[in-house]
């Protein structure tokens, strides 16, 4: 079955596989960056249409809900592809590139101010 | 050092950086799905300004220019962020829901029908 | 001052206004349905992130408190321009595609049956 | 018959329509405007979704083409109903708040040097 799990896929298998994928369909001609961060932003609308009028706290249940969760999964894969394929046609490294924001976050954040707050890093 | 790179990082460990920083912060109490969903899709927002108003072959250049592509890359990075944070706070394995919805989009745009062609599956 | 107000307005009168700004720039090259779209749901995004981290009642507050509110009218009216010059290039009635719209969804959300509940009309 | 058009439709009569049409379910309860802001978001990629692998010029005959102009229309109209019910409960006027953007606009883009060219004020 070979099934894929977090604890041992690396990003770049992941990044492969949604390659390979479009180029068996010759579909890299389409997977300009405008036309994939249109996608992307696309499917993260239907991802948030699951939880547009329950409170934060619902949505919690809401993400659990047996019935429904199937489909949020298939919208945060959908989500997460575009991601994976911007960064194949873009030549980014997806790890790089989030350690290197995690670190610049982190300092716009520093544990002590930021502790508990929500509010964002100018009004700190 | 210890950089991190798409060969050799796993999802899961991408998965667990992200969590640690929230935990630090004590925001996981802000991070409920409907609030995550909102800051992806605005994240995948400022992803697309970069790319408004040029044509999509003219968007690989953009992303590939040298003034833009830090910008570029963390708006990728933060789209990437809130997505394995939203698959922390609702318990999901990005890997295993992404070769799920590959398996069935294998099956709506079989590679004979698909091939060259941008349809929806509907059209095909 | 010749100050617009809603109750004075049409749409109409909006819409040439935004159509003479983007005529005069020689824009309209750039105001294609696609370019339109993308800009109308960057600008949303940019709306959303106003509330984020709040909860939905709290977000009342925040529409409400003095600085933030210039932002905000900022960026409700860009995603409305948007939204007028997209009617413009697509030779859209604005008024005419809400009065049907809304007629179908009195038939997808009849009253009795709709009252105080946030269901999509599917689980109604 | 009493149908609305642009040209004798003034955003006051628009928005009061909207707001009778949530009061009459007593939707406002869910009309805060965190939630409001992502179902106009929601809607916007829905928009965005019919045009995502065509190019800008494409773009203008797929917004014509007969079969799709009717969804388009009412993805316009979504989210200028929510655009609208945002202002309903924030208590903003719309032809105001453009009127007041525009001006703005026009300032960082003056005619001469925006002539034409579709760079960000900061670019020109």
């Amino acid at each position: 079955m070979n099934a894929l799990s977090d604890s041992t896929t690396t990003l770049a298998e992941l990044k492969a596989r949604v390659l390979a994928f479009a180029r068996e369909r010759e579909w890299e001609q389409f997977h300009a960056p405008k036309n994939l961060s249109m996608a992307l932003a696309a499917e993260a609308g239907e991802l948030m249409e699951h939880f547009l009028w329950s409170t934060p706290e619902a949505s919690r249940a809401v993400a659990r809900d047996e019935a429904r969760r199937k489909k949020i999964e298939e919208e945060l894969a959908d989500v997460v592809i575009y991601a994976l394929e911007f960064a194949n046609m873009t030549g980014m490294d997806v790890a790089a590139v989030i350690e290197a924001k995690m670190s610049a976050n982190a300092k716009k954040y520093p544990v002590e101010k930021a502790r508990g707050r929500s509010d964002k890093y100018t009004e700190l």
